[in-house]
């Protein structure tokens, strides 16, 4: 459940150092060393998974459980205003490690991680259509 | 603990319609009515928690243990390639509605939402110093 090859798995095995903040059996977290702010830091499972659709919701949920002491944590000893948590899956939505890692963006007042919020509407219809079309599949 | 003034408690509860794609004693998940693209799913918890950083831990992870098969669910019904977990505390970190919620925005090639990845580096031993003070709180 680990790949010889990733990064990420070579972090949370402790074959390459970080500054790691936490670890339990399921979980390691590490801060980024190409910060977006102070303090940004990577929450991983141990195993490898590629995208998060692949993790067994049991082994997500011990791993997310985690979230709201270690965002706590991150803006408290960065003196920040606020926090993003980020996850990215696939290329099309800037995934650059294929191993699951949800980022923690401590953010205060003017500071450089930026987003924009192209805000649209579905025509009538579309948006039950949709929510149907994700029942079905769920 | 719910809101009687908070929007997502009322969606929540169904006093305020909403394409609903899932729902359980914690859990609660819709289409955002504003989609930053097609699925765009909207992850919260039934009850009222202002930001992260609040939840219990097994209520974060009970909740957070649903997103493998969000994600997958929205990608596959909108025919996406990728998708993007954001989730915003705080104005300086873009929260709109002070109630916690998971965005899953499905993503593909070419589409309309954006964001920055303005990576810096530490200054020698700022970076030790940091994970230091989040391991002492946590």
């Amino acid at each position: 459940m680990t790949d010889p090859n990733c990064i990420f798995c070579k972090i949370a095995s402790g074959q390459i150092p970080s500054a790691c903040v936490f670890q339990d059996e399921t979980a390691f977290a590490f801060l980024d060393i190409g910060p977006l702010a102070e303090g940004h830091v990577l929450l991983i499972p141990r195993e490898h998974y590629q995208t998060l659709d692949q993790m067994p919701p049991d082994v997500a949920g011990r791993l997310l459980g985690r979230l709201p002491a270690l965002v706590k944590a991150a803006v408290e000893a960065a003196g920040a205003e606020g926090v993003n948590v980020l996850q990215n899956n696939g290329k099309a939505a800037s995934q650059e490690v294929p191993h699951v890692h949800f980022h923690v963006i401590p953010r205060r007042a003017g500071d450089a991680f930026r987003f924009n919020w192209p805000a649209s509407k579905y025509p009538p219809g579309r948006m039950e259509e949709l929510a149907k079309a994700i029942r079905e599949k769920l």
